[in-house]
């Protein structure tokens, strides 16, 4: 169990370093800068690669989110669901303190909105509420059938980190402008609290949205999309 | 056969609301915003990630030239094709209507093209309706061409997903600048009646052309490329 | 035979259609053009595609430097090196005529250099023939030495389009300032004879380099890297 | 042990020749220009292609912090050490040299900081030594892990050079405007030697920074993530 959530804890970490770091150091780089796309394939990249590392050790969640979808599908034990959380939430707050020290080297640096999301007036494109829910949820959902579909038995082991990560880099391509893109309330809760912009203040939204997707898309392939299978011919991750 | 068209719905959903949606909102974002590159990696990933997680219950088509060329291919069951289509359709549907709920929660936005597919005056480049003609066709066969020897028995399993989705970026990143790409009947008229522009008139084109490259590129596949190979030895995806 | 020689003009055709394609139609356009990244992502998606499609009938060469480093290394019978040449650059020819016809589709489109490749003043930045020669070679040796790793034993089978594709990627990211990057002649014969720059002219340097560099990659992995190997042991692609 | 060294020297030589390359010769061109997108691309594909070109070899380290942390986590002889990192050293300097001559091969040219790693006044986005020295540390830690779990026999084989090319790829698209980006003592040692800047001079952070990490991310992996594994478990790459 240590080595788990030790897995879990450290790949939070560089979920939440990567992509929110390449969003406050690397996006708005004057000419040369990475832009969404850039940031897009860095939260990607950083589930396909840590997935691959300690995807074995952890089942690779990363995100309350997913650890929440995979209890509703039945593919992850309650019990393991607090403890998961917590390890998510610290490796997400020591990112959030790591990229704070780095950023803040820079002479003149100001935090800003700091990667945080939001929506409203802290929408990137001033997306409405119900556009961040609707956004949010959708997403989720999607990402959790992606998740419990890449790691059934159908599909040939090894392949899922890259469908996983790839999703999540399909995700930002789609949402940035909207919310900046959660669908993970470890990642918002990691670097909200640095911002200057009173995202904390929106944070509920990035808990509840997340959740709820994930809850659906579960529902949707444990109900609709897998009827025929019983609970034991589902394969572990 | 529900969990079939369920899947053939949910993955259609996902391929015009994750590449749609990602033109949609993110294309022309200011100074960041992904460009045409973005809105090829997006389409081409809702392909591969909805390929990986329900592709081994329906087969993955999400698109009725696939579905066609398949037929023609001796791959697919032509009594399945038109409830396919109609799975594809409702899936498309419901993905431009949430996108359009989602994107109107922005202040001051308007649907304009709303990514349809378009010739002439509606093609991004200006180009001929003889020019729209002849890629979408050439795409759309070549694309089938990929997806028939990606999933035959000479290729190990479990790449297929990865070779397919890449083919719907490339095929974007050619051709966005004619016919802001369709290669995907579904596609085309899950968001044309959202646009503003008289995108509805030439929907025509975006079934005739794919349809007809599709079924090329299964000819060719089985009557050039496949020539020793008896119908028994084909195996199926 | 037939289907080899077809494969690999087909193949040729998708490679230089949708390489020079993407470059031709989409990296320029205002904004939201592909750029180079896009155009390096879309020679490479064509090797990727086509090679999980037709690479288990013709072996996936598509570039007449890839058949003979292919033959220098044992890989590939001498007796079947002209064959393959003719049909890469059959199709490299109709993939020029092809989007020539779609390019001038646009009302005003001249071709200018219809991405063709060049040194000195055809260059992109203008480098000089040595350059072009320097690169040109050195790429095509790596080119060579990813293929032939890539698809030896040592190797888990299906993962050799991945390499390979996304080699050429990287050739392209590196090197479409200096020579708008061949590293194939036929690549460079299909579209060399629609410009109105001279590309004719220079052609030569994009036969000789890219074969005097696919003959030391091949050399260097015969007798540098598998010292240990008989003939014998070396597995076929 | 020749073709061992020969494999490190060749691939150490393609990191820093397409990567470096990538960033000079292509990332500013005028409007069309790769970015610090397309230079992280770049660079992680040169791993990608190398480690399945080469990894049966070698190992496929190309960089004296992997070597190090291989054998800090006992996967990698220590004897063998010092001459891996002579043969990385001697295929960076002369892909240093190569990609001088290449580049001054433009009228005008001048080396400038030739894609050098630098800290304070020449770190891009001037970025104190503080910042440097822990994005360094933290991100060649993430390497080593990443490298460590995706070698290990939890994870199927063939899939290893695309986890920790992209993983490099990753590293890029977050660090590029604090150091440049280094977590490679061969690579940054390769090119410092042309710049006009003063690089060499801060060399000594590129050496120190990575070797750090690099042990620091070998000893979590070993004695946090690992406990239950003896060595003779552990498998070799």
């Amino acid at each position: 169990m240590t080595r788990k959530l030790a897995a879990e804890a450290f790949g939070t970490f560089w979920l939440v370093f990567g992509g929110c770091g390449s969003a406050v150091l690397a996006a708005g780089f004057p000419e040369l800068g990475i832009g969404f796309v850039g940031v897009s394939m860095a939260f990607g990249l950083t589930v396909l690669t840590m997935a691959y590392a300690v995807g074995g050790i952890s089942g690779g969640h990363f995100n309350p989110a997913v650890s929440l979808g995979l209890a509703v599908a039945n593919r992850f034990d309650w019990k393991e669901l607090l403890p998961y959380w917590l390890a998510q939430l610290i490796g997400a707050a020591i990112a959030g303190w790591a990229l704070y020290a780095i950023a803040s080297g820079q002479t003149g640096w100001t935090p800003g909105g700091f990667a945080s999301n939001g929506y409203g007036d802290l929408s990137p494109g001033k997306y409405s509420i119900i556009s961040a829910l609707l956004i949010e949820i959708i997403l989720t959902a999607g990402f959790l059938i992606v998740i419990l579909g890449s790691t059934s038995k159908a599909v040939p082991g090894g392949f899922a980190p890259i469908s996983i990560g790839l999703c999540l880099t399909l995700i930002h391509l789609i949402s940035i402008p909207v919310t900046n893109t959660s669908v993970n309330p470890a990642r918002s809760s990691g670097v909200a609290f640095f911002a200057e912009t009173g995202a904390v203040g929106q944070l509920w939204l990035f808990w509840v949205a997340p959740l709820v997707g994930a809850a659906i898309g579960a529902a949707i392939w444990r109900f609709l999309l897998t009827p025929g299978e019983s609970l034991e011919d589902i394969g572990g991750e």
